[in-house]
């Protein structure tokens, strides 16, 4: 199934009849409106001109300086204003890396499963993409150099290694922190870039666990990682704004290519963003966007435990929108889909297009952020029935 | 000089002692700030959920429903909401329809002079650019013909043909009516794309002068002819709302690219501007634009007739925000420039990034968007006196 299909299947379920965990958006009700109301407001009474007119490629400066707070207070990574480029969303700048290290032809190590909108990007430039198992502790390390030898060996060229460290999406699961460091120490034997791609890392469900959620960039990876993340999950989504942090060398390159692409983001959206975290919108609504999605991630984990039949498994994400579902090999969640649709009124997204391999025909996504605790043990209900039947 | 080097000059003469005749930005004088202030408003009062959510990475409906009520009564143009896709600015549709047309080797043929954004746009996709040459009615069609013959016949692949005609960046010609049939009759001949790049088109000066600026695409062009266009100049810039218009096939691939380029642009940005036209800003403020711009353009054309040197020529436009110099060849803009700066305190953008056959070093563009009458004459005076302190 291509990534088309996805996003036609993604609307198709946008009927309200239909109790939707596939649609992968954050929850609208994790916005905080009001702040924004006021903020847009007074962005506009005080500033209107410059927040209407062109910026930066790189990025508004007080956002910039936004991100490298951020990053400082929560991430526990020393960053330069000269090392960010703020990027329309994390999409943008998936592209703008692939862009940057990878000619037709190359080859970019993705785990199985991962996003599929880096899969996209990457395949969009005609890079190759080479799936990488994945275990409960995140991508198989030992793979991952199997197959970079694999690779070399015939004569392929390995330029960056893709990963989402924390509550992956699609499967929820989190890299554990000794991986963490084996995994610079692999692209630095290699010569590889790390795309470390983190939009869920401050959704969080329990506090004990963000220890564990270190950047890979502050383990020995300043010159190795390419670390990105976004304010769509814990501000707005439709607020365009995502960032880049990387060596300044690597940044300028960006600011060249972006040029060209876009010549800058929206700066009202940036305006918009920088009061937000100015003023402690982010900081202040973060315990509560945790707890929305933990309540829901617990009623879903706490139905299918109750509910699903002997043979499927699931993963325990400790953060994030999504889990991940397998089921016994002779199940297709591909063909099972147009039943949930059609006769149970739920839907997912299979597990295939999240495969490079073209495998995980038994597997499938289930996003606990749309619908609310009732809905989830509905739909989940109606999903164990389905299953069941097909299994007896 | 490079595009960035370009950019850079762009930023040093934002300082606040120089008349900058560089800046190639609309006048924020010119954004309706205060409607906009109202229509943001109501747009967070009455729907902010989704316009903080993700949208449709065509765009947001309402939207394309006003462009193609743009297109149709503005343009005369009839268009589907199938042949529209919304892009971050003109600047994402022209790197997104190169990455549908163009691949490496492949051939754009530009004007001399033409828009350094799409020439960094084509580049940047490791497309080959070839210029043709350029009269006081656009584009010379036999120079264009003859350069196809020429790639053609040297095995190279012809593509498009990019034209930004109204009012050009940077040289301020209109392409004649005439002219624009020939064009699509050259492209119908020798298969090519037209890329009609129309940021300009409403800012005309003479109502008279409007009917000749028919889209190329009304002309027989359907299937041949891309149009592009952007609210930046006619409402604000910073909200970074351009859109294509294109045959339904090409837009389907667009939005796959789109999709993996950036997911969705800014839902804010997108909605404000669809208020703005429903609610008959845009039509309401585009007169006191096009009088804005005039009258600056008037003032400027006054100072060089009366200031300027035998010798040095310079385009009549009769919209937009440029006119284009041509000094006596013994004079190189490019190493004036410093002196422009550092002693009169005046900046243009010399003519040579312009030109994709690096010629044009005696050319430079002057912007009449960012200063006043008064500095318009004040800044033609110093640049008179630095020109004729170097032909005597």
């Amino acid at each position: 199934m291509k990534y088309s299909a996805i996003r036609r299947m993604a609307k198709l379920v946008q009927r309200s009849d239909i109790i939707s965990f596939a649609a992968g958006a954050p929850s609208a009700d994790t916005f905080p409106v009001d702040d924004i109301r006021r903020i847009t407001a007074s962005v506009l009474e005080n500033d209107a001109k410059a927040a209407l007119q062109y910026g930066l490629t790189l990025g508004y400066a007080g956002l910039i300086d936004a991100v490298v707070d951020f990053c400082q207070t929560r991430k526990g990574m020393s960053v330069a204003v000269e090392q960010v480029c703020i990027t329309s969303g994390s999409q943008q700048a998936l592209d703008l890396i692939g862009r940057l290290f990878l000619d037709p032809g190359d080859v970019a190590f993705v785990e199985l499963p991962s996003y599929v909108g880096a899969i996209a990007a990457f395949r969009n430039l005609q890079a190759q993409t080479v799936g990488v198992r994945h275990a409960n502790d995140g991508i198989d390390i030992e793979d991952l150099v199997r197959q970079i030898k694999a690779c070399q060996q015939s004569g392929g060229r390995p330029k960056l290694v893709y990963v989402i460290p924390n509550f992956q999406n699609p499967s929820g699961i989190t890299l554990s922190l000794e991986k963490r460091k084996t995994l610079v120490e692999v692209a630095d034997r290699f010569g590889l870039m790390i795309v470390e791609d983190d939009p869920y890392g401050e959704v969080y469900f329990d506090v004990h666990s963000a220890g564990a959620l270190r950047p890979i960039r502050t383990l020995d990876g300043e010159n190795r990682v390419i670390y990105l993340s976004t304010f769509s999950k814990i501000l707005a989504a439709g607020l365009r704004v995502g960032w880049i942090v990387a060596p300044a060398k690597i940044i300028e390159k960006i600011d060249l290519a972006k040029q060209a692409t876009d010549l800058c983001g929206s700066m009202l959206d940036q305006r918009i963003v920088t009061e937000c975290w100015r003023q402690g919108v982010i900081l202040r609504h973060l315990p509560a966007i945790r707890e929305f999605y933990r309540a829901r991630c617990d009623a879903m984990l706490e139905a299918l435990t109750e509910m699903m039949p002997t043979g499927v498994s699931w993963t325990k994400p400790s953060g994030g929108l999504f889990l991940w579902v397998t089921l016994p090999e002779q199940l297709d969640s591909e063909v099972l889909f147009s039943e949930a649709i059609a006769q149970q009124r739920v839907a997912y997204v299979s597990g295939q297009p999240f495969h490079v391999n073209s495998k995980g025909h038994n597997t499938l996504r289930l996003a606990f952020s749309r619908e609310n605790e009732d809905n989830i043990r509905t739909g989940i209900h109606r999903l164990a029935g389905l299953f069941k039947s097909h299994l007896e």
